[in-house]
């Protein structure tokens, strides 16, 4: 049969780079997911304190298949 | 490490307004989900039965934080 | 034959809250149509004067069964 | 001359409705832009706190005329 | 208490058609989602291969019922 | 003077293809206007039941010459 | 009562400009509609011939009062 | 330090065109902005009176460099 | 150096079904461009005839690795 | 076979109006493709200075027939 | 009184990176912003010279709350 | 005459950054394009394998001029 796949969607954070966010996200997923493939990013976003960013914000969407 | 957080797609539903609909929806949610913290609106839409207004449905994404 | 729908799309408007003003545009609209089954909103506005929200306003699709 | 207007974009809350969510932006901007004629719901949002709604948040564009 | 719905997102693949793989998704979906109703199609995209499709693949999500 | 077209909003079902779906609401279209030139597909979605798709649904654009 | 209005969405041609494409569908509309108050452009497009402009075409809505 | 941009949201409006309607708007803005430097339209729409357009309307944001 | 990737935009029709007009895009490109590896489909629509589906016409991004 | 058609984007520029912008991109397109048959507007913007409309700019797609 | 927020957009640059290009738009605001407390990007886009990136820009809006 | 751009699409990878995966883009186009003046990012994507990202993808349009 053919493959399916699931999307979960996931916001990541980190207060570095939206790619830091990102692989804080999919480090998290990968803990009970074991076929992460790709990801899509749906929006960036972040929190200011003080005059300063405090943490870049992203939310994704994590594909990955769903075995048999 | 880092937050990350997860959403989840619901569909609420009320006989009387949106934000019962929404309610219904979150505390349906937090029945298994203890870290809900926000919620976005996706879309807005209901049924119709004998020319008057059934149901108000809500599509929403709920946000909950993923423990470590 | 399969069934086939139409879509109109209207816009409501209430002093009180959108759910009125959608209740109103599907009530104006079932005066002529039997068979609307859903509805979907596109947009909610209003108009303001004064200082004041004077209208809710809700652009709405509102779904009905093509009789043959 | 033509008519110019401005949009600014607020964000209302309310632990009650959307409606009143957005009367409290709407007020608020009223108290220093005096002419106020329209407004356009961007996006429909919350926060959620010990699984319930601690309050409604909407995200809308308020318009008003520049005089000269 | 009002019902309360779900949507989860997932690609369904076929080398065929997309009516299919939207078939080959809702099949897997359904081997532990009771409660599924209705699907809504989010993209449809797929594989090229020497210059031929490959694999049709359509992203969906996937509505059921919350059961109490 | 130059022509003016009318697009109309309609739902095509099939259990079939979503192809047949748009040709059952052409069809269904047709039978009281006679200039229908082109149709937009504006979302493809579907019912489930028992675990398998019941129906293809196909909303679509239907786009006709307004005769003077 | 409160207000209900109707949106229709239309297709004007002009071989001189989108303002002149807009007034056509506008005027073929009212023909038939006497309670027209406004429109919202939703496409631009138009048709080419021998490397020239044919024809400026804009998608349109045009919105009216639902008389009692 | 990098150059840093603020983007206005404007309503201009004309009798005879969009361009005019844009124009009016930049002229608006630029009696109390001195570093106008692009705009970008984001919807066209009008109204309507007695079968006619009275007035052409376009949303647009305005961009001016922040001087420090 | 890492690899680059093309994007072309292209519009394939089939009087049978959208799949074989994807098939038909793909392959025309396929006569030029020797690294098709997928393709996105951005808008299905068509052309009517007689009250009938004429053509099924797809558009389509279709993209290929740029070789060095 | 089938007709297969490609689309490439362009920004056209005028100092006069948006029709003109999409005249000179549709005229410079002409000059290396013969079969261009339909554009598509994506955007309008422009550029300002001093205060006053310097360039109206378009974006837009312009659809040619491929030949075999 | 319910708490309420504005946004306001801006366009942040950096020859470096979007975080970079973020943190200037955001210092920039605090200069006169006290509350600034998130920010949402809406898109990213760059200049390019001699076939190299000049200059990453990013089109964010920031939300700050409206003292009393 | 007034200037016509063109804009292609493209997809850059890199492992490191979004940065990066735009400047490898703008480097290859470079290649054959003299004019290229800006670019656009349309989406940011990745693989992952091994619950780690492998490579940073961004779609982007490029934007250079056309000359006579």
């Amino acid at each position: 049969m053919s493959s399916v796949y699931k999307l979960i969607e996931l916001v990541g954070t980190s207060t570095e780079s939206y790619e830091k966010a990102i692989e804080n996200a999919v480090a998290k997923a990968a803990e009970t997911l074991k076929e992460i493939s790709w990801f899509e990013v749906v929006q960036h976003r972040g929190s200011v304190k003080d005059g300063k960013v405090e943490e870049f914000q992203v939310i994704l969407k994590v594909g990955f298949k769903l075995v048999d």
